[in-house]
């Protein structure tokens, strides 16, 4: 079986990562799918986003990166697949995912949403948080692969941006 | 007793429908007041969203579409009603919704606010989700009334907006 | 337009006092309906608790207090009713009280649910928290019509039940 | 890859049936298992609800019934099996379920909890409210599997139960 | 400031455990006051779980172990004390919390009640699953301090109770 | 023990007040600090943020008022401060909450947060509510603290903003 997990990765976390990992032993053929678009304003481009993953993705045989636009459902069925995957940290995001999950089986009742649980140490994870812990000075270690720290840094160092706060 | 089912319709989706239908058989009279400037950039101008309103509820007979600037509690007993009905879908609407209420008892306590729950088949749906599902070029049938779908095609092609995902 | 507002009541307390005048504004008339077996080891008997409800409506004159066994939509449609009034309080009642709203939906779709939420200096009451501070031997006053409190010491009196801690 | 839906199915409903065919319809095999002792009293026994479950799965050629009791990550490894499917209906569902998967990846971290969410129809279901539909005397029809029915009538029978109201 | 943190704590867990050394950090002196009938049926008497506290809390110079029945408020108010210490592990605990510290504040407006988030690691962790897990014959170790396993041990032994599953 | 309190402030509203006043009765000295550019088109400057906080704290004797930027703890161990005092209104706040202090903890694990729920009456209370409410000309007599509605009013004309719903 063929699963899909998209997203925005911009960019990809330690809590990415470990549900490619565990999603990896789950089915046999995984595409981490990079979205389009997503983010208005993403502080990566897709290219850059996509890269970074296939980075930190390299141990993982049966892992492909790609990306897509337009309709989920569409790129899935497109690509032979008939899972997406999806991760669950919070309450709130279990509202969100719920409502994508019946909406996607309304448009195309053959593609399954299958969830796994963000593990306890990532629970406190996301995008957006790596990008304020990285702009305010402090280490990424632990919070995302390697190459992501240094890229943020890059990142940074052009934009001129200065340090916020948490 | 005569309601008031306020809202920002931004196009309105069968799931208003079947909130302003349900209101409809509970209460003699029922205004649904379309809210002017509650969301930041519409796609639809007050008037286009009082429009598409009015030909979707012509068989409610003890229904009218108006629409209010100002503060929702002066409309209402301006209007001479009393109650204020709007629905729930999840758990973060009813968070949002309990602290309105809340507040608009504080602003007049002779305005009572009711919440009907959204039909299980109508869960996943909202105003921007009409608005995405439109954009991607995916049929709105059984998500809006009829003239929404066609309005919505209208404002796109003016707009020369392009196809995003969900 | 006839209302029920369905409950075990056991015992009635101010917050349910709180709906009870609200819902008796908004409806023509109000029937508070005390369910019959509902809770497996109540402390009153469905008559006592129907009694102490007719003391504490005795000043609404549209309020009638009544009991009944079987189903709730079979006693709505006997009644001539086709509302069922429900208080919400939390997150964990809204999703318990989705449930029965769909359900009874269900079970005879020209019933409908509306809910009322809860005032704000009512949050913590409930029956049983009402039961547990007589207990502890604190005052009720501000937590339940005086009727109560007085029926609650007796019942504790008789069963010589001994107190216990919050 | 193997998998195992596990559960205490006293009975199964239509939300069951779904899953178990959405979840067949994914991985290569699935084990429905029922728990033994999960509930401390069970309406049927372990092997009448193996049975319904045996009947209402029969047209579906990946899925065998099962019981077992002790550990489920244990009997998850007995099996030879690495994926625990599970279903989220709700927030307190949700919040449940995740603490169930933090301890059972604790106890044996190769073993993987995925989730599906319940059909919008099924929102209200549960093996609880198909048996209070029952005893009130309401039809099942599409709530749960017709040799279901049969069987709760059966038992209502053989215990002279009396109907309570929901 | 002197903080009392009532509980059950039948028995104590290593996230027991971590709320108490990060209190005792925060206030001057901590009570850890076990709560007499809090549960109907304990598996610890209140001094076999008083007993299991003090051997978990003897590195903490500023912590007492206590116990007390009766209302919390009136315990807090004879000990001197103004603050009570409760932790939050998800957002059914929340709900539940917020209404004891507001119907706490309503008996006694001088009690606050202050809350800690539980540190990840120990958010599945509860006395119940603890119990479970020891009666599954799986090991204890970093779910409870290692004076309890022993101590369930010897319970279990005596009641001769069956392992049942999770 | 010293403690700090820190948020936006934009501007401060009796429930913040409410929870200053709360928390100086349980640590020895308060430290309320403005986050600079937490948001990022605030109503008001840092300086007249912590201009209002110090007018509707001056009668509290223990509470100093601050600004700081960069990173909350790094502020806090500046301070010889070890505790972050937050407030709980719902259960979005909860989650929120809990993932900055599980954060928070990992930047620097000697610093802990502790929560005070909001007071019944102020549960629909922020400062964007308050905001909104005096754009619409309505009286913040017991949302705010007297010289705030003062201040909104001189801000509004000057920027000639015109009234707005809720």
């Amino acid at each position: 079986m063929k699963a899909i997990y998209p997203g925005s990765f911009d960019p990809v976390t330690n809590g990415h990562l470990d549900i490619i990992e565990r999603t990896a032993a789950v089915f046999d053929e995984l595409i981490v799918a990079v979205a389009v678009n997503r983010e208005k304003t993403p502080m990566f481009t897709v290219e850059e986003r996509a890269e970074m993953l296939r980075e930190a993705c390299a141990h993982l045989p049966n892992v492909r990166v790609d990306y897509f636009h337009g309709m989920l459902v569409d790129y899935v069925v497109r690509e032979g697949a008939a899972v997406v995957v999806r991760s669950l940290r919070a309450v709130s995001d279990f509202e969100y995912e719920f409502q994508m999950a019946l909406m996607n089986k309304r448009l195309n009742d053959r593609v399954e949403t299958v969830f796994l649980t963000t593990s306890a140490e990532h629970l406190f994870l996301s995008s957006s948080l790596v990008k304020e812990v990285a702009e305010l000075g402090a280490s990424l270690a632990g919070l995302a692969p390697p190459c992501v720290e240094e890229k943020i840094r890059q990142k940074l160092m052009e934009s001129g941006q200065e340090a916020e706060q948490i």
